[in-house]
């Protein structure tokens, strides 16, 4: 059982992240932090060494989230297109909801990182090469087994993947309109048909 | 002739717009604003009234360097194919440098204002809108004229073409590695030849 002392702590991590992922991990107000979870500027400086301390907590909780949405999203899922149009549906499914408010963590921190805060790239970059990596073994996997076209290149898909849902979920949340996220899902979803699947018959 | 003053003032708006552009249209700290301009914080306050007034000043600044940069792509440029080959070049070249330091500064922008910021986040959806427009009105042109297939919806397209290069400029910086940008073009470059241009001969 944790104790209050840890079941406090989660609870300032998760509505940290809620918050953050929204303001910045870094740039959210201290006492927009004090806000949101209900707790005084003292308390949150006994379970958490520094601002920095809590926000590199709360990016890791909120990239966690993302990261079990994904892999719940793969269950039961064999093979690399289902496995991909799987995670399409994931990320930007007919519902329009995105795995965490306030829109994709890793590509908030990478914009809110930038060349000004070295730490808090790092760990964008880590997870992003996480994600990345992650599609490319599936494409990899997929190729090996004749499911794909040979020659089908597992870093190119991984990063247009990608760079086609994080740039869609950026114009989804900045307007509002999950219409965006349904433009990137079918485009990414048409292309995985018409030029990565290996069409039956093929010689693999 | 400019005066010394507006001279000082258009240098204090682009060398705020190059820090800003990184570190954040609002979040940058103003010591960071002070030491990159070489004003002190008085001398700031006497060319423009509030902190928010030089931050939007700056954006426009920084949002209109990246529209003449696709301007001046799109000089010579007939037909809505070339149009959109040309916008692709422009933005993910292949010398891999960008419009502007520090990456979109719409998408930057985008991201940093979520629902924290409701007047930055208007300007984003603004500068988004135009371009997004300029998008659909070449695509919509390309079909009026046969050179782009019937059916082709300009906004499908429009967030495919955004959606992808903007998630490519983010994986770009994260990573300082150009060939996120390439992935991207290459990529859109083939939906363009292979999805979206009229064949030679097809009947309009």
């Amino acid at each position: 059982m944790p104790t209050k002392g840890q079941r406090t702590r989660a609870e300032i991590v998760q509505r940290s992240a809620a918050l953050m992922n929204r303001q910045g991990f870094f740039a959210a107000p201290m006492a927009a932090v004090v806000e949101a979870t209900g707790i005084q500027k003292g308390g949150l400086y006994r379970h958490f060494e520094s601002r920095e301390a809590l926000a590199y907590e709360a990016l890791e909780f909120a990239v966690a989230q993302v990261r079990a949405r994904f892999m719940q999203a793969l269950q039961g899922r064999s093979g690399a297109c289902e496995q991909l149009l799987a995670l399409l549906d994931a990320y930007a499914g007919s519902t329009g909801d995105v795995p965490f408010e306030g829109g994709c963590p890793i590509m908030n921190t990478a914009i809110e990182a930038d060349h000004a805060h070295p730490g808090l790239r790092l760990r964008a970059q880590q997870a992003m090469s996480g994600w990345h990596g992650l599609l490319q073994r599936i494409v990899a996997t997929g190729v090996a087994a004749g499911e794909m076209r040979p020659g089908t290149d597992p870093k190119h898909v991984a990063t247009v993947f990608i760079a086609c849902i994080e740039g869609a979920v950026m114009l989804a949340h900045l307007y509002g309109d999950a219409s965006h996220l349904n433009a990137a899902r079918s485009h990414l979803a048409r292309w995985i048909e018409s030029e990565l699947r290996q069409p039956p018959g093929a010689s693999a």
